[in-house]
């Protein structure tokens, strides 16, 4: 396979944007990204989306964004992987130029979640329908089961799953792009509205507007653009059982493990070998397992690692969502995945400001759909 | 790009499936083209469905499928493009194993349409939904302004649009898994219920369940499995503007022209080096200007060819939806895409039985989403 490298980014304030369409979002997003890649044409694109169809009540998004973006006739497809539409769309992007079938791809991402429809029941349809939905679970009900698990097999605590939220939004703060700009204690965290037993308020990812795009291209045009590459030297995805009573264990995401071997082979790199991961933290238990199920950590150490700020900017150990994450951020679904690599690309041209990891070069994007059930993995080096 | 090969296939009956759910038609499929090619795993997997979150409440088909097929923990994504999302899906399996990521594939649609939601909204997110929905047009709508205007401009009569689906009717009889096996003559046709004038009932596609399966692999692999090959010697898609209003002209669907024009660069054939093709005919309208902007004939006069028999399987020019094509075999919306590759890699490797066409060596497969906004392409050909 040829070598597939980043060119350029671009995205949307996330948030509640009830002024802009799904349609402006997207094209917002997409334009910065291709100024910042400064092509002057793409090949083909990809739209990560979740549920518009129940959330806007638009399907067909490639058609759609690329008629918005005055790009028709080139190829344009929208892909689904629930909460990891946006990784499962940078990850086609990818396989396509790797394939040598196009040369300039677009990958983007784009949910309108704040619209009126009924947000935690289109999220639902990320879940198995009939045996979970139909009982009645929600997103915050799993989360909190799998919190309770992890909290009873290893002593995770409550000061521990708070530290996460903690340190999202101190890092958030300093993303102009983040939907929460403002700091909160622990202390916040725990006194917040309860959500589903552990989880509160200030544990759960927002709802949010937004879209994120990236431009992925081959060397060749790389190195014509004079530009600064980011190569992609792992791109993997696993699967899970749907529902989360079919797991093994559900305090460890076994589509996680899976993906992060493949990844790590791929690129011939270990946990010690990242220099900044961004992961998929829908609830600040989520954080916790990822970074144990990622390798960062022992299984079971996850909390304390929070707790004792390994996983801030400024310790280095291993900086986790130095974009605020998910929490802090925001969590437009499908635009999520491709707003991580966006915060790679930016750490690892030194581009990050008042989040900068200093010396970043390679980074990881762990991009998750419902209760781990799909697992997109990537690395990416600064050449 | 190295070459990629079809080696399996397998579809259920298209129909009311009301017994079974979107899992049970998936996994059946599936395991049939599975079981077809002969492979012992597969190594990927993509599901082409429009709209499984308005329709059954179920998003985040890839992993869902993964889990009811029992493959987990293989990477499964779902693709989405309206109508074409079957096409897409293939498409997509397609990059996945020219890039050299993947050996073996399993490119699947799916649809269930008949559980109760409102269909006619559902498929209507395909069009524009600020723009067209909003104002009421439905997709008969759509199709009915196509065939008016080409009815005004070339002359095209009532009676060579019930040909279509004559003919389609004759050929699906003769398919045992459609969804009709039923003759019908030019007179009930034109004397079935008024939809959208001038499209008549029995124009149109009907609403249908079903999923298709087929598994897409190296060569290297089908050579190991000393499988008959059939290779995919080209692979397009174009993307329209996604409102018909914005069109230069609505008789000539441009995403179709684009994407002809580089399938047949691609696989350096023209059209009459084609044996037969399956196009989306979702109304006999499509057939027409289908067969025109893929050059088969000459722009305006697609109805007459069909009138005249040049597309039946026994005139043998072009045989032009040898399956029963959408009218009479079905339209599960994520499936039709991929069943239509179904119907060339049986004819390719002369096992369609009554609908044979002989001596066919080289198929083309014309998946459409929306009014146009979105054409995938594959020619395959016999080894």
């Amino acid at each position: 396979m040829r070598d597939v490298v980043v060119i350029g980014a671009g995205m949307t304030k996330f948030g509640e944007l009830w002024e802009k369409s799904i349609k402006d979002i997207f094209v917002e997003a997409a334009l910065k990204a291709i100024d910042d890649a400064g092509v002057d044409h793409i090949d083909s694109m990809y739209v990560g989306a979740m549920s518009s169809g129940l959330f806007v009540g638009q399907e067909h998004l490639g058609a759609v964004m690329a008629d918005y973006l005055g790009v028709t006739p080139i190829p344009a497809t929208r892909v689904e992987s629930a909460c990891a539409s946006g990784g499962a769309s940078f990850r086609q992007a990818y396989l396509e130029v790797a394939s040598g079938a196009s040369e300039i791809v677009l990958a983007g991402g784009v949910e309108k979640m704040t619209d009126g429809a009924d947000v935690t029941e289109a999220l639902a349809t990320a879940a198995d329908q009939e045996y979970e939905v139909y009982q009645g679970i929600t997103f915050p009900g799993l989360y909190a089961m799998i919190a309770r698990a992890h909290m009873e097999r290893y002593g995770t605590t409550r000061e521990q799953l708070a530290a996460v939220a903690v340190k999202n939004h101190r890092n958030g703060a300093k993303n102009p792009n983040a939907q929460f700009r403002s700091e909160v204690t622990a202390e916040q965290v725990m006194k917040s509205t309860m959500v589903a037993d552990p989880l509160r308020l200030l544990d759960c990812s927002p709802v949010s507007d937004g879209a994120a795009a990236v431009i992925v291209a081959s060397m060749e045009v790389a190195k014509k653009l004079k530009k600064n590459p980011i190569r992609v030297i792992a791109s993997s995805q696993a699967s899970d059982t749907i529902a989360l009573h079919s797991r093994r264990d559900i305090t460890t995401l076994d589509s996680v493990v899976r993906a992060a071997q493949k990844a790590y082979k791929l690129a011939d790199k270990k946990p010690s070998d990242i220099n900044l991961v961004e992961v998929h933290d829908c609830f600040t238990i989520a954080e916790i397992t990822a970074t144990e199920d990622l390798g960062f950590f022992e299984k079971g150490t996850g909390g304390e690692a929070a707790e004792k700020g390994w996983t801030s900017i400024e310790c280095k150990r291993i900086p986790v969502n130095t974009s605020g994450g998910l929490k802090s951020k925001g969590h437009p679904v499908g635009a999520t995945g491709v707003a991580q690599i966006i915060e790679l690309y930016e750490q690892l041209n030194g581009k990050a400001g008042a989040r900068q990891v200093e010396g970043a070069r390679i980074g990881m994007a762990q991009n998750m759909g419902g209760s781990g059930a799909s697992c997109v993995i990537h690395i990416l080096e600064a050449i």
